[in-house]
């Protein structure tokens, strides 16, 4: 189902991308028509002797190559620390799973609880971060008296986690896990920890707003002047050039707004959905649970499996 | 309470951003000054035989945009890396709490106690890095004995953290923990200890000063000059160019300088009040402790909860 | 068998190289017949009143630095980051291997079974992360039953980890390990769940696709442009300046394209035959396992051994 | 007594600042001279055909903006990459005696003998990375027979992370600490020795010569040619304008070359003496010894206490 | 015995440093021919109605700032990693000496044994990056037994790192070491196949030839046409500027790949020779060993001891 973009470079040129053109149009559309009014107006305004040359420009062009360069990777940073994070939480789910299963052969339905508390984890993440309501996921995956507990909680994704450790010291009570066994499986569990931290600190975090103000002011301007400045030289031609060369700014400064909060759901953030299937799938596959889970199609774009 | 920025690109334009733009309002006025007198005096410097072209400045463009973009990326960094620090207090502290939790199922009060030492922590560290007396927080969290111990001492947020650790001595000396869990926790303690010594470095070191003296001069003397470069081509344009041009540039001098330091309390600092709050709430939360604390206001584009 | 190329500066101007060059030298015709068309309609669009000067390509060129050289970094970065993860299999594989030897000394042929079974591992990711079929290679290395679980796993390279774990848990209960070797060894386990992450990782996130069409586009229409801003000055030699600048630009934009995804199949990328082929010859050395590999040659510049 | 430089942005550019522009004053006035020749030989010059346009220095600042920047960042990294060490240095002298008294509790001098040791590492580092004698610090802080052994060691250093181990390992056979409490202990041993390796790499590799040297004699023969370049334009205002530029490239150059070196003695070096003392403040404060120390004053701009 | 360059500004400018600028020394030339005939033929290409103006110069200088800036950054980036993978194997080594001693006082000449097995995966390191025979080197380290099972081994550092595994091993079931120490020892041999693997790849895997063979083409190409753009304004200067911007570009893309593989014997490369011996003399320190090693002189400009 996942249509993947053409390779081929000439048919890329006209490809109709759905992320970023389209929201944009509009603001194109402003420019162009400013770029129309620059050449109808072109007569007047050299009797006003003011010349707009280019030269001014390209003193602005040094400032917004250091912004836009700078908020383009800060928010690109964010997108992929945020795409290692859950990377590493199927890293991290699978490596517990397989530590439960190699020290403890037969302990009954134990390692189905751990990996519906591992999946249930996952799943609380993805609504904390997407602010959405998480209960009828945990209906599914806990018994009701972990649920209630989670609910209730200030920060249901920890208190998850502190039912993991419960688990786990209860193991180690019953005598299934040495100290040592307990010390080998809890480093994991701090790597869950650290997941669960990084991905509200991006989640609550975002990069400071002046810089998005600074950087945004500056490309608007910019690209409203700049018909002024093209028209001596192209005539005609302007709202072709300065439409062409307002695109290439705008389209950037909206790609790096939208990965700058990489967990969305606009069309450059993260497939959530399809992460957290992916994880559910192996902990399902590692216990031998062949239920069929119903496939999650990403958006057309990624192609997570 | 949290008043969220514009997100449409056309309100953002005119937002009134209550970080930047008001400290640099008055500098943008003397350039506009300095660009009206350029204009006044045009006639005057033909005279001299004086043709201040773009030239000069696109040279000195080169010199800003290494300077600049070198000292707005070393103030980024400096202030992600505080918060990421900050994070990983929030991820250890619970982290740290789980382990107590899980292989200390009933010891009486230990738990709570632990989690004041931890919470005593987080405050002590707030207030040491903004500079403020913590004797209240730390009455209202500590008994007598370990107050007086801990703000007698050099340093009181270490003093904190030794005073974990005889804790924890002490619970393995009662046989409550074996050395392999002792283990388990200390290795969260140094996590501790680097997050406190990573504020300290940060706090303490600043960028070298000759780079800000560097880049302040060559930002002022830029936009200083400026207009008179650019009223050949512009005439009576002239300050409305120029004080755009000087905004982007001072903004960013401006906006890295806010940055460099970011446990204080200006606009774009980090919200050590309301992360420490959560660092609190977490604790209580997982030790079943309801006691409904005051909710914490971040400043108005912070979204941490 | 490997070809190096040539070393010295001058040879290296003409040398034939085959991966970026062919595939874009269509592309480098068609500008060179616009750059024809543009020397003869010269006297043509002067009429129109429109000089395409170079100065809207400088303001072009500063979004093209950023884009390219972002995405070439960003390009780059996962290329280098999937060479350090397959780098890391090896290390981690010896050290799994050396720890084996060291802990187990004589345990019968259990040192053969890891051996393999790290082995079918390596392949098994490489043939994962190239979509191509692995029962052959799983075949030769496995034990029909093994084959078979990791062949009708919803993720066989992961189901291959278990089973490592699995064994282990084996060998601890025989009594062959103690729980400190087990964490020990379990340690490195755990970093080829982190190996195998990150491949998966790369390779199922893309750059987000936006990137890579801006950048394609700022960068054809730049180069289709580009003849019509030459041709003033430079008259007869547009065609050859103008194909040589698009080669850089069109060069760097289809190499990056090639290094984004690191383990297809394309003359850059990187050669997961030989370094799976050196995996297994290490681990055959390890155990005394003289089988005389069938050589694997890498791509003519790939020096790895 | 730490001076604080100025915080308002109007007097920071004219603070007087110890480090980077007194040793650059000679040459800027070089250049000041230079770009009076250059007024005074204008007519001359035109005679001669030639017209030194600010053309070939924009493509001077390509190379020049990739040098310098590279090498700005080269230093810098370097800088803090020392100051991570020595914060590094302070973070484990802190947790090694942390763990010392939380795991034994009682066991009469010993603690402040482990608190010596860690001292004498400290300073034996100082001096060894300042290439000055350690003689006399060692007699003020170790025993007679190891400061013996430390001073005719090849690496004094590394001997007193030996003794450090060797104190360790009789601690174990003596029954105070078990084979975990050890390893808990030499985990940050080793980080010890990270610390070690990592300072004195920095100290002994600086950056390849040949960096420096064509970013030196690239901005020299640009500031020295800058003048004939601006005399056209800007006539009797040459010198001014020359000077500021000459003095942005001058200045970044110098102090490029201060920051690689950081262990230095120079301005804007790493205060090593004040932070030697923190560590042994911090290590006495532990084990109740009130001894008063002299307080180190760091240089002006360093806020380090 | 070490020159060390001089630090004086004046003095930098004119120092003959022997690795870049004499390898280049035929290929400036070059450009000086060319640069003189630029300026005979000056008058003829002006009949050809061709002004080879700098406008197309600085759409060439983004492109080169992109590709020259990146290579650098990559080519300086390995050398770095290289240095910080040898500076850790000294680091683990002592650490590995220290733990061996620490945690087995008096076992007769196994230290001895360690020390030297230690040694030679330090020589063999170094012969193996440099494609050298290392028979010698082990002849003068290892028994004989030692000596053949690695020199006939598929990878001989590999087999000593095996050789190191199972001298721990023998040591855990003569009991003198526990599980525990095993593991501590352990995490630095894991270490020890980590730097090994990092060299390797780094050895193994250069920079995309592509990246190379375009930042080549472009530098030259733009070399050779430069005199002919500056011919216009410089006339008879331009020879000696032509020369001198040639110089920065052709010396910044030679040092590149100069220290793209850090590993060889050129002028910029690793003093290997230098840091294995510091290895050596090291480990023999800490066991009193006090044969006296000969000196090992660095190359000129670096000042490793």
């Amino acid at each position: 189902m996942i249509v993947r973009p053409p390779q081929h470079w000439f048919r890329r040129l006209f490809v109709w991308h759905g992320s970023v053109l389209p929201n944009i149009l509009f603001r194109l559309s402003l420019n162009f028509i400013v770029s129309c009014l620059a050449v109808l107006c072109y007569h007047w305004h050299e009797d006003f002797n003011v010349n707009l040359t280019l030269g001014p420009f390209s003193l602005l062009g040094v400032a917004i190559a250091i912004f836009l360069g700078f908020r383009n990777n800060a928010s690109y940073a964010r997108f992929i620390e945020a795409r290692v994070l859950w990377g590493s939480l199927l890293i991290t789910t699978r490596s517990l799973m397989r530590q439960a299963i190699s020290l403890m052969p037969h302990p009954g339905g134990e390692h189905r609880r751990f990996a519906m508390l591992l999946t249930a984890f996952t799943y609380a993440l993805k609504h904390h971060l997407r602010h959405e309501p998480m209960a009828m996921e945990l209906t599914r995956l806990l018994p009701a008296q972990d649920k209630a507990a989670v609910l209730t909680s200030y920060s249901p994704c920890n208190r998850l986690l502190q039912l993991m450790g419960q688990w786990l010291g209860e193991q180690r009570r019953r005598g299934y896990l040495s100290d040592i066994d307990f010390q080998t499986i809890d480093t994991n569990l701090n790597q869950l920890s650290v997941i669960l931290g990084g991905c509200e600190r991006i989640s609550n975090t975002p990069i400071p707003f002046a810089y998005s103000l600074i950087v945004h002011r500056t490309v608007y301007v910019f690209c409203a002047l700049l018909p002024f400045a093209l028209v001596t030289d192209l005539h005609y031609m302007t709202p072709l050039v300065s439409v062409f060369i307002s695109y290439t700014f705008i389209a950037l400064d909206a790609l790096a707004e939208e990965l700058e909060d990489p967990f969305g759901t606009e069309a450059n953030d993260l497939p959530l959905n399809a992460m957290a299937h992916t994880v559910e799938s192996n902990l399902r596959d590692m216990i031998n649970d062949h239920t069929h889970l119903a496939r999650v199609c990403p958006d057309s774009h990624c192609r997570l499996d």
